[in-house]
């Protein structure tokens, strides 16, 4: 199925819901021109350098095909959420060249920057200040109750935000605040719908409530802000290559747990030759026994399903396989894969530097119009516009 | 002693200190043209609509003053703070109107806006996106023992963040980050010195702290914001009419409890003349035991002491005087104080508006300004410029 049609049934159809105002109406009723907008997508990704393996199935692949396959009037928003990254701390030359890179890597995946609007989200000031805005509504409780910046910190489920640990002062304001900022940046553009990971539901919810709150709060008439959609994308987990009980992940130690969308031919089947297997003969798919063959089976069938309806069925086909032919089997369509990638990444970041900065300036000058219309509008409804 | 010269000892001199990085340097030194900074002052105030008189001679009359008297090369910048009035529920008719009638305000109590600066907050959007990167760094334990949110939600001071009374959603992210807000407010401007009054020494404090701690943190050679200083301005307590014994107050619900600085001369006899005192005979001055007419004295001084040193001995001078005749006399020099003012004010709203916010345009272009340079220094030692 593709993932446009996933979106058009997450679309209000026979019993319709206003997806700003939550309220039904049936198709027949004049509100329904005025209700039913025209779809907008926005995702975002941290500035975490190249994308890796798990990066690319998890998201990136999904923001392409929703590209290719959206409606003409459909607007798409992709940003490089550089603002987000900062709650953590950073080295500036690492952060700078790892922006550079995503973005890059954006492009040179098939984000077409006419088709798209891709930027970073430090180049729109309208992000941080919507996030004030919200934050006058946001309640410290519920934001308390937020799982993130425990997990972030590697903390129990049942800490403080006050006293997170040994150290009091530990938990910044940024990283406690940051559901606020990530509601900000979608309801800034009018979004009907944002692609996420599962891990990401629980501030989607929090976006929304923020939002009807302030519809609630502030709206005389039409709501102000659009009240979006989650767009669930199937759980893609890609393993460590090296510890396959662990997700793959851009601050593992080890290089060879993680192939790089722009990792070279001789790279790919290296890192897949070390790639931690087990001494069971033949291949078959169990992810609780066999992690990591059942990851090296994902990753083929998320690359080239040869017609298997799934990576069981793809595993059996393969099951006479060594465990050395299976690595150069996966190695091989995994380099056919991201090839072109490569290539144009290359291209990107081997060119003027100018150029790369002129597509998200581009990006950031047209994400700001349709930034500035919200909060000129929220500004408004607040009693703080001239 | 002049205001000015209050300034000026506030600024090194012997025994000199950097205002920005705090270290100490011998006056000969080739760091001297490069530490010592020429002057910014800047303060912000609520839009709390046309000043009693508790806010005239508590803050505007300083900034009045302090315009008056600075070199010529200070750079003053006095902001109405519209994103923090929304820290508490506004009505969005009413703030818009607050705003203007402050705007309206301070241009009538004499601010010349070609020398200051002069602008709202909200259309500068660098306050906002300063108080987010600020945050990443701002430390919630700190945050959470700071008074201010308590005593604005009438809370006790154990009173925890996460559940300040039985209604648990009671406090708003914005209401508790406000301290790190108001210290973009401040550092945005390279601000040397800062008015204020003894209830802000604490967020003083706190901006002080955070620009080192950033400074500490992200610059390589010179510091990237300037650790402002406080300009202390003795305390002025104008006490309620009615009720001598609190503060003169925009929230008290009884109009004859404040004078505004726009009131008719005839508004200002009619509510002295009800002012409440006590049934002591005659004028002294004992805050303690007489507040009601030691207020009145205080108020007599403030405007026109008459040569007297303090407002003991104007009280000695009067002390023969009836009440209802020391009530007299004090509503003509109120008078006579803010005649100019009320004129100025009534011309400025009376006539077009466009001219009115045109004055807030051209003061929040030229604040910006100086704003995205200290951006533009911030976002590059952040790694998050272009």
């Amino acid at each position: 199925m593709s993932l446009l049609r996933t979106l058009h049934r997450a679309v209000p159809s026979p019993s319709r819901t206003c997806t700003n105002c939550l309220r039904k109406y049936s198709a027949a009723s004049p509100w329904k021109a005025k209700h039913e907008k025209k779809q907008v997508i926005f995702s975002g990704i941290q500035p975490t350098g190249v994308p890796h393996l798990g990066n690319y199935l998890g998201a990136l692949r999904q923001w392409v095909k929703l590209q290719d396959e959206a409606s003409p009037d459909t607007t798409l928003l992709f940003a490089i959420v550089d603002l987000h990254a900062i709650t953590i701390k950073q080295d500036r030359y690492a952060l700078a060249r790892r922006r550079k890179e995503m973005l890059a890597s954006l492009l040179a995946l098939g984000l077409n920057p006419k088709r798209c609007i891709i930027f970073t989200q430090s180049s729109v000031k309208q992000h941080s200040e919507l996030m004030w805005i919200l934050s006058c509504g946001a309640s410290m409780g519920y934001l308390g109750r937020m799982t993130q910046w425990k997990s972030k910190l590697s903390l129990p489920s049942n800490a403080s935000p006050l006293d997170p640990a040994d150290n009091k002062d530990a938990l910044k304001l940024g990283l406690f605040s940051y559901p606020v900022l990530q509601a900000a940046d979608i309801l800034l553009y009018n979004t009907t719908h944002v692609p996420v990971g599962e891990d990401q539901a629980q501030h989607l919810e929090f976006t929304r409530e923020l939002a009807v709150g302030f519809n609630h709060l502030h709206s005389s008439s039409r709501p102000l802000l659009t009240v979006p959609q989650t767009l669930l994308s199937p759980a893609k987990r890609v393993m460590s290559l090296t510890e396959p009980t662990k997700k793959m992940s851009k601050s593992d130690a080890q290089q060879k747990s993680r192939i790089l969308i722009t990792d070279s031919r001789e790279e790919i089947h290296a890192k897949l030759k070390t790639a931690l297997t087990d001494s069971v003969e033949g291949v078959s798919y169990d992810r609780e026994r066999r992690p990591g063959v059942s990851n090296l089976v994902d990753l083929m069938f998320h690359f080239d399903h040869g017609g298997a309806a799934s990576p069981e069925e793809l595993a059996r086909g393969l099951r006479g396989l060594s465990m050395r032919a299976l690595k150069e089997r996966v190695a091989h369509v995994v380099d056919v894969g991201i090839r072109d990638t490569r290539g144009r990444y290359e291209e990107l970041m081997g060119g003027d530097e100018r150029a790369l900065i002129e597509y998200a300036e581009d990006g950031a000058r047209r994400a700001e119009v349709i930034a500035e219309g919200t909060m000129k509008r929220v500004r408004d409804a607040m009693g703080i516009g001239w």
